[in-house]
């Protein structure tokens, strides 16, 4: 499955410390970062799904610090080399990256880990509900994992 | 224990939403924003302590959004009103706050919960070796819980 038009998946380094790791996020000189709006976290119950969410403004920083999520996005945007397409990822500690998300791609993801799943979106601008849109689970036709 | 210069506690909220939480971490206008320079997380394991660090130029934004982690800051700037004085604070979801710590604090932090302790830093400027010293932990005397 190829990136989206606007979507970049950036390798993050987990730092082996005594005690405990350290984990990267983002850095302001950062491939996808766009400037500094709020960082908030999501939790998803296992098995949970939440969708689908379209920003028309912001762009999403996502990183998974916490067991697993897997986010699937879709492009309906006429004018995209994407147009059509869908693209999943599933963020862990084990497969430890930055996924960035341009605006008007719809997103939705699952917690995939039976422990707690925590996201953690560095947005390029605070939130406001203005400039999001939502749609019901099924208005987007996807095969979801049980 | 009062607080000491240059540090900060922000109440946070968690929004109870169908399926997981969302947790706010910061806002571009929030109190003890102070630029965005990178964002990474650390893991301290139960019981394990990691102190000392201090950085000279970098703020500080800490949050805890799993598990729970005990903060101790101690001022040795000879010109603070808080000078010789400790500051503690155990950081969780049930104390959900944000901790700015402002530059020439020396800062520790324990892992308190059994599972999985993990804090955000937002910090106001990159990583950057150079502009941080650290102290073994018997250097500053202070009586960590077991």
């Amino acid at each position: 499955m190829r990136a989206l038009e606007g979507v970049l998946l950036t390798p993050l380094r987990i730092i082996d410390t005594p005690g405990g790791d350290v984990l990267h996020g983002i850095k302001q000189d950062a491939p996808g970062y766009d400037g500094f709006g709020e960082a908030y976290f999501s939790t998803v119950n296992p098995g949970v799904i939440k969708a689908w969410k379209r920003h028309h403004e912001m762009v999403l920083n996502l990183v998974v610090p916490e067991g697993a999520v897997c986010f699937v996005l879709f492009d309906d945007r006429p004018e995209s080399i994407s147009f059509g397409e869908f693209q999943k990822v599933t963020l862990s500690r084990s497969n430890y990256q930055r996924l960035t998300v341009a605006p008007m791609l719809w997103v939705g993801f699952q917690g995939v880990s039976e422990g707690t799943n925590i996201l953690l979106n560095i947005a390029s601008i605070p939130h406001r509900p203005d400039e999001a849109d939502r749609l019901a689970l099924e208005k987007i036709e996807y095969h979801w994992e049980n």
